[in-house]
């Protein structure tokens, strides 16, 4: 995760200490849960932090990266990965599926993982730092684990399932898919997923020409 | 789409006429597609339309909205459902993934696709506009002409991996999803896109669930 609190030259302001980002970083993580993505704002983290506004943007630069830079994931990759891969090679698709929707539809876990897709899809430095903290702590641990051809590409296209199923279902609203159970949902999905997780599936149509 | 040229209580202001209103969405329409989602501003849409920066406000409300409305989808929808469903059914898919692909990899529509997404994700009142749009233009034709159990559902899953392929590909750039030639994306997409289009692909898992 990037930020700016090494940098003293930009305003010529010097950098707060790390006991001050960490707890507007704190503040922050308050906010975005109670208040949500859209009502929370730089000012607001700021005045209950008790720090200046302009100090919240120069650690930070916007909403959007104050937002990613909060963000923990909810749930342990590596323990993740290995739960969905072990057991019965045919219902990884099912268990996957049961834990990213199980996710989405936490009321804790399901807004920050909303909200770290929507701040990605807002701005350039956004995406990028999802893009670093999702490779490290999800997509890498489950690329070596993955027993497919081209494991890298397959956690893309997983990757891109739940990104598409976020925007679709939560952000934009198409219906019937956002108002289908959770269940519905699971099921699905995880025809889905299966081929992704699987090398066998399909005839490996996904991994098999680029090789 | 909804604007606001209706309501003339805001502020007290009158509503600007809708020559003005048409004369503020071309210049937009020219500098989304010369500058980028990014760097067009509601400021620099007013001084080359000539008209005050709050007028453009009070119009449209804001950068996303103001890129929805005036978004044309470069493609016309019943044209192009009836060339991805006529002919042999099983090459629906890749019909639809060439489709898809070839839009978004142009050097005019893509942008402009992926500015839709992108200003969705940014906020809700855009969300809306994209989702009353893409009904209107392309869901509505394309699920009245599929022939599957429950076209409205396939309709949705079909836009999840094409708004999913939009922000991996496109917004967050993962890799290798990010890197692969026109060809491999459309050779990765055609089968997932074949089993919403085809009733009998796979055993109709999609469809059979909530028919």
């Amino acid at each position: 995760v990037t930020d700016k609190s090494g940098n003293a030259k930009r305003g010529g302001r010097r950098a707060g200490n790390s006991g001050t980002r960490e707890a507007v970083l704190a503040t922050a993580r308050r906010q975005f849960s109670r208040l949500g993505y859209d009502r929370t704002t730089m000012r607001g983290v700021a005045a209950e932090a008790g720090v200046d506004q302009k100090l919240v943007g120069y650690f930070f630069g916007s909403k959007h990266e104050l937002f990613v830079a909060a963000t923990t994931l909810p749930f342990d990759g590596p323990i993740s990965v290995a739960a969905v891969l072990g057991g019965d090679a045919q219902e990884r698709g099912e268990r996957l599926a049961r834990l990213i929707v199980g996710l989405l539809e936490d009321r804790d876990a399901g807004p920050s993982m909303v909200g770290l897709i929507r701040a990605a899809a807002a701005e350039q430095k956004a995406a990028r730092m999802v893009r670093e903290m999702l490779t490290e702590q999800i997509w890498g641990p489950a690329a070596s684990a993955l027993p497919v051809h081209n494991p890298q590409l397959a956690v893309n296209l997983i990757a891109m399932h739940l990104i598409g199923l976020v925007m679709a279902r939560y952000v934009i609203g198409v219906e019937p898919l956002a108002s289908l159970s959770e269940d519905q949902v699971v099921r699905l999905l995880a025809p889905m997923l299966l081929r992704h997780l699987t090398q066998l599936s399909e005839g490996g149509e996904v991994t098999s020409p680029f090789g």
